[in-house]
């Protein structure tokens, strides 16, 4: 809350607490302080009533005087919103899908024979995405599929005829219907991003509705992004089966090299964790037990979901762990790396090395990081980290002895390999039998990210328990996923005393015909923000299960503590996608009344779902509940 | 000037004076009156130093205030600055291709004959400019070569391993080598304008040095997109011949039904110039004498170039037109249309009519012109026009009987055609000897809009004025041509007036020589905004001739009432090129001194090229002025 300091009021982590006392015996800045510093933030700029889109502006549109109700050049606040809430989604998805369009080129150089440090770990997934796109595979090279579907995505992101294929083959049948008659189905992802920053310049489109279904489309380029992202990232390194791990800063070790892996993409960090194995007795030489990877933010779900490496911390409280003193070296590529990590950095005596040319901070180190000479380009990092250890080793650290247990993992391969224990024939089956007989009262996605507006994981833990407690599945991606497993929401020992009884229920038998002597966590971990889409992979296949459309099913999403423009567009795609979408931070639209009136109820006529802005948790979850019944009864349950 | 509002420190056009003492008579608003109202505007938003990035803001920086010098994430000052720069080179650059990718679909259904209303003007200039792209023209079908061009046109908005080649092919040889070593080659138009909204996303790019070469490619992509414009647009609707028209609003007529083509693309005004030519009778059964086509900003100029259609008016006093009372229908496309038209035209009782998915206007009506059934729609939308012809013609109107001799239409291909005149075998010489000579001591292009913070016209006018004077070439585009025509600098009547002695004989001489009887107009006008190209192709064609670079040439470019994002994506090719490139407003970076630096000094040592932002028309000329003596010195001249 604005004004309140004190520690607990800012983060519900115990360990974030402690190095925030820590930060203020040092006199070190975060994040905390520079919001507080901030205060009172402009309210022209949160109502979304500004406008810098032109060199006659800035204008700002005062709500509450008559006289100025538009801008220089005429727009009225409606038009003035919705502009800036298209570029806020245009930047989103141009994040995940450069995220995305960076493992396409990795995997064209894996098929053509450029690089020697990335392989297919998952060829039974290249060969279902490979059918999906109508690519042959009978009796073909893997290196030939891998080709033409490096190259189909690389096609997607420019307009076509046809439309993307990462949107159009991955919602339902129904849903392209949808999206096709509002005219909303992307042509290319690039082409819609650059579609947005085209219609929102000075003197273009000035219909707020025209505008907002603009916006939409390019949502929906977003999940096409996200989809791609995830897809090539499974068929690269692997698609997520259950694994255990832990979380939180605890996991910093003082006397191992710990180098933290910090961004996005695990084109990076794959390579960075398979050099510091072969690094290993370099570390040793050094003085060091071994080198401890941890991962931060969606890398940290990255690395955590396909080798169990723990994840530091995630979002607000990334500042913390170059605080421990532990951190040897933070190695980042892209995303949500807040630039004050390298002062921090500076005044720990670490190091910051970034890796990519769109992405250096000033004050860190750069060392680019190409897939031709990734391994090469890792282990120069990583040796820096040594060094960095080696006159840290002696210095005394202050890590919080703070762990999470974690089952992470849950793709909807495993996902659906686990229910096949219960039901080998039909494995949906048994997941909907227990929608259908109430004891799953629907699903709940939790997504996003922390926001330094509110207390960290106060709205993440408030919510995922209550609507545990009311039988409703969950599952995280993300920096949501991160708070969540921080708070023990994905320990399966907490499962019994979180969860309601008949999602318990459910749990425990999937978890014992599994081998697992008990239940499945109480929130699912379904990967990092791009991973998103296994959430809509998921609702999806149970739409077509059930001959049923997205939008229909009792599945619901939140992002209770959004900061970044990709929590924006991943919320317009699950808004396309018929979701009740759920976010606890005001987006800056409050300055448009009607703005506001077609995202939270004018689009349910369009596709089904809606936005629902509400910033209490408790109420945030009671109107999720309410979704989800509404829902349940139109389907007849 | 902010507080004096007197008609004549508003604009320096009379036949706008007059319109706004009609205005105030008829108490309607007008830009001025809401740039008054929207006083002061906000300092943040004016250096650049706001950030509304993510939703832990807005952040703003006091640049007074030692206290707060990053954001909520850490960003600094500069990077904020600099994120805030890229973003708008990436709305310019995407609005430019936008249209040019426009005319590729046209052109591309065209060769497969999907279209009925377009055709191939200048089959020679299609096989010029294949050639370049080295596409075969040996024998060819005029479509086989259409649809490679359009299909290569096409291929340069996604990225690729080759440049962009709309980029790459139209600079010179060394010129390429400068900016491949920088780094900032172009890989694909879109490409480019995603990876700018991905590295301003929060927490990627935080090296303010690194975010400005990346908006410089951009930039760089934005050459590519106007001067595929200009191509595709030439290739299909005719090359500029110069040709005798005029300006200013006394170029409606009360008698006729005057329709107002407003917004840049000739893929709509080329269609309604024709359907109003067949719709002449059903005018003339209405009680009119003729349609009577007017161009409002672009379109202005590319109909003007192409078929001497007169330019009503240009920019901020775009609402004048309507004010007349005399204005039937604005039909608009894209780019640079006032919102406030449709309130305006409400009130004078006539219509906007929109054409354009991407851009809708609230209050106007809308008639999607698509090229398939593009002879209806405009016909559609002029039978609108002569609707309200029939309830106007008894009404009376204001019309100020002001009209401005232009001559217009010189494209690179006329130019060359009129110094042939002189040297037939080697047509460039006779400029290249005036400029040795010092007859013309150098070149300066005048582009961008009229921003409502100057008084209108009285940049370019000052400018022009000083360096015609000292016989400097004077060429214009865009609404900065629509200014200095409606001013009397394209009247070949008032060159011995404006020019200085060399550069009169120089106009004359060629003028003459091409049975003109006199001079050439003291400014040349090379069209629309896109068409800056046309000032690129004639500098490149003068650099390859001498065997130097751009950078090299005592050639200048100014906006000097720059107001379009745009206009700063343009700046950015004029200073990728090598040009002194003069902004006459205040672009919102003055909150970092290093951005500042970086612009106005560092980027002078990477591309020979630089920003002068300038607001004092005087002391610009004499900046430019200095910068051509510098560059002739360097020539040796």
């Amino acid at each position: 809350m604005p004004g309140d300091t004190s520690f607990q009021a800012l983060t519900l982590d115990p360990a974030v607490q402690h190095m925030l006392a820590s930060a203020k015996e040092k006199n070190m800045q975060t994040i905390w302080d520079r919001y507080q510093q901030m205060l009172p933030q402009c309210g022209f700029g949160e109502t979304g009533l500004c406008c810098r889109h032109c060199l006659q502006g800035p204008c700002r549109i005062n709500p509450f005087e008559e006289d100025a109700k538009t801008g220089i050049c005429g727009a009225s606040a409606d038009v003035i919103v919705a502009r800036g809430l298209d570029r806020a989604i245009a930047a989103g998805t141009a994040a995940h899908s450069g995220h995305a369009k960076h493992l396409a080129h990795t995997l064209m150089k894996l098929a053509n024979g450029k690089v020697s440090d990335y392989k297919i770990t998952d060829p039974d997934k290249l060969k279902r995405v490979a059918s999906r796109l109508n690519i042959d595979t009978d009796n073909r090279d893997e290196m030939d599929i891998a080709r033409d579907v490096a190259q189909a995505a690389l096609a997607d992101f420019h307009e076509k005829d046809t439309p993307v294929m990462w949107a159009a083959s991955v919602v339902t049948p129904g849903r392209v219907k949808v999206l096709s008659d509002l005219g909303i189905v992307p042509k290319g992802i690039d082409h819609e991003v650059a579609e947005i920053m085209h219609r929102t310049l000075y003197g273009v489109d000035a219909d707020p509705v025209n505008l907002l279904l603009g916006g939409l489309r390019c949502g929906v380029a977003d999940l096409a992004g996200c989809y791609m992202g995830t897809e090539l990232a499974d068929i690269l390194f692997g698609t997520p089966t259950p694994v255990v791990s832990s979380a939180n800063l605890g996991t910093l070790k003082p006397e191992s090299v710990n180098i933290a892996c910090h961004g996005h993409n695990p084109v990076l960090s794959e390579i960075i964790v398979k050099a510091a194995e072969e690094m290993k007795d370099q570390a040793v030489a050094a003085g060091a037990d071994r080198i401890n990877v941890v991962g931060i933010c969606c890398t940290g779900n990255e690395l955590m979901e396909r080798h169990g490496i723990p994840s530091c911390t995630h979002s607000v409280s990334q500042e913390m762990a170059l605080l421990t003193g532990a951190v040897d070296a933070m190695i980042v590529d892209y995303q949500c790396i807040m630039p004050s990590v390298a002062s921090v950095a500076e005044c720990m005596g670490t190091k910051v090395i970034t890796t990519m040319d769109i992405c250096k901070i000033t004050g860190a180190d750069h060392i680019e990081v190409r897939e031709e000479t990734a391994s090469e380009n890792a282990r120069q990092a990583i040796s820096q980290a040594i060094e960095i250890f080696k006159s840290r080793k002696n210095k005394p650290t202050d890590i919080p002895q703070i762990t999470n247990t974690v089952v992470a993992g849950f793709s909807t391969e495993s996902i659906v390999a686990a229910l096949a224990k219960l039901n080998a024939n039909d494995p949906l089956l048994p997941l909907v039998d227990a929608i259908k007989a109430g004891s799953i009262k629907g699903v709940c996605l939790f997504a996003g990210c922390n926001n330094v507006k509110i207390p960290q994981d106060a709205n993440y833990t408030a919510m995922a328990a209550k609507l545990l407690k009311e039988n409703v599945l969950v599952v995280a991606t993300g920096c949501g996923a991160g708070s969540l497993m921080r708070h023990d929401f994905m320990d399966p020992a907490k499962a019994k005393e979180l969860c309601g009884d008949g999602l318990f229920a459910v749990l425990n038998a999937i978890g014992e015909a599994n081998g697992l002597n008990g239940p499945l966590p109480p929130v699912l971990h379904l990967g990092s923000c791009v991973d998103n889409s296994r959430a809509v992979e998921i609702t999806v296949a149970l739409a077509n299960y059930l001959g049923v459309d997205t939008h229909q099913l009792p599945v619901v999403a939140s992002a209770p503590e959004a900061t970044s423009e990709k929590a924006i567009s991943i919320g317009c795609y699950a808004v396309a996608a018929g979701l009740p979408t759920h976010v606890g931070v005001m987006l800056p639209v409050t300055g448009s009344a009607l703005v506001v009136d077609v995202l939270t109820q004018g689009v349910k006529d369009l596709t089904g779902g809606y936005f629902v802005v509400e910033p209490d948790p408790q109420k945030a979850a009671d109107t999720l509940l309410a979704a989800i019944e509404e829902r349940r009864k139109g389907l007849g349950l």
